[in-house]
């Protein structure tokens, strides 16, 4: 289970290179009608396999590891369904509490978005959050990387 | 690639003891709305995962092996969408090509169906189908078992 705020930011931070960062290639295979996913993702150099239970903001997961030949044996099934970023991380006053924001590329170069995960919702509402984060966008679907996969970037975003 | 055929049986064949048969267990963690399905499936101690590209009779296809206990983890999220199943191969006269008889239980119990892959178009095109095969039903959206594990059984069939 996890619990996840996110925001949409107007730009990425001037500082953003102060944080460690990493190249995410992530193609859905197939989205249910009820909003479970199937995606894959490679990321740095390690591949996965995420099964996502329907909508919300707790879902069920359950991820695989893959070898780069299964990565590369999926990946074209994702055509039409993908998305591109680098993820930055970073640290908040909270231990264990880190935002990671994604500055998108390819198709949707200009869109900024920082998701926090959240060890439960007591944390997840307690969350203050610094005003470079941007406008809350949490039940905003429009924002879920499965819909800018296959939506693309929302018009009033970026 | 595969080709396929498929029919619908009024009952299983009186002598189907004489044909080697595993269970199959099998379960849909989401079906896109093009029909790309992305499936788990345990027959006898095997499990896999597989992929399969949207509709028609020629479908682009990616399978991967999963451990015990990844099946297990994975099973739970295909909760209203599952298929059980006891499949029976029988030969044909056509070297390597076999009938995959399925009959059916749990909730589709009285389901019976056959499916028959061919190496291209021409094979297909050519076999000439016994008839305790009964109606065919290939074109039949019905009929697929991402629809049957979904929407159960058609009114008209068993």
């Amino acid at each position: 289970m996890e619990i996840e705020r996110k925001f949409l930011l107007p730009a990425p931070p001037d500082d953003l290179d102060r944080h460690p960062s990493t190249e995410i290639e992530q193609g859905y295979l197939a989205i249910h009608a009820d909003g479970t996913e199937v995606r894959v993702r490679r990321r740095g150099g390690t591949a996965t396999l995420t099964v996502k239970s329907g909508g919300g903001k707790v879902r069920a997961e359950e991820e695989l590891g893959l070898s780069d030949a299964d990565f590369e044996r999926l990946w074209p099934l994702t055509d039409g369904r993908r998305i591109e970023k680098v993820r930055h991380v970073i640290p908040t006053d909270t231990d264990g509490v880190e935002i990671e924001l994604d500055v998108y590329t390819g198709d949707l170069a200009g869109l900024v978005v920082a998701e926090i995960e959240f060890p439960g919702e007591a944390e997840a509402d307690a969350f203050a959050a610094p005003e470079w984060l941007g406008r809350e966008v949490t039940g905003d679907g429009r924002f879920k990387n499965q819909r800018l996969a296959v939506e693309g970037r929302p018009d009033e975003a970026g």
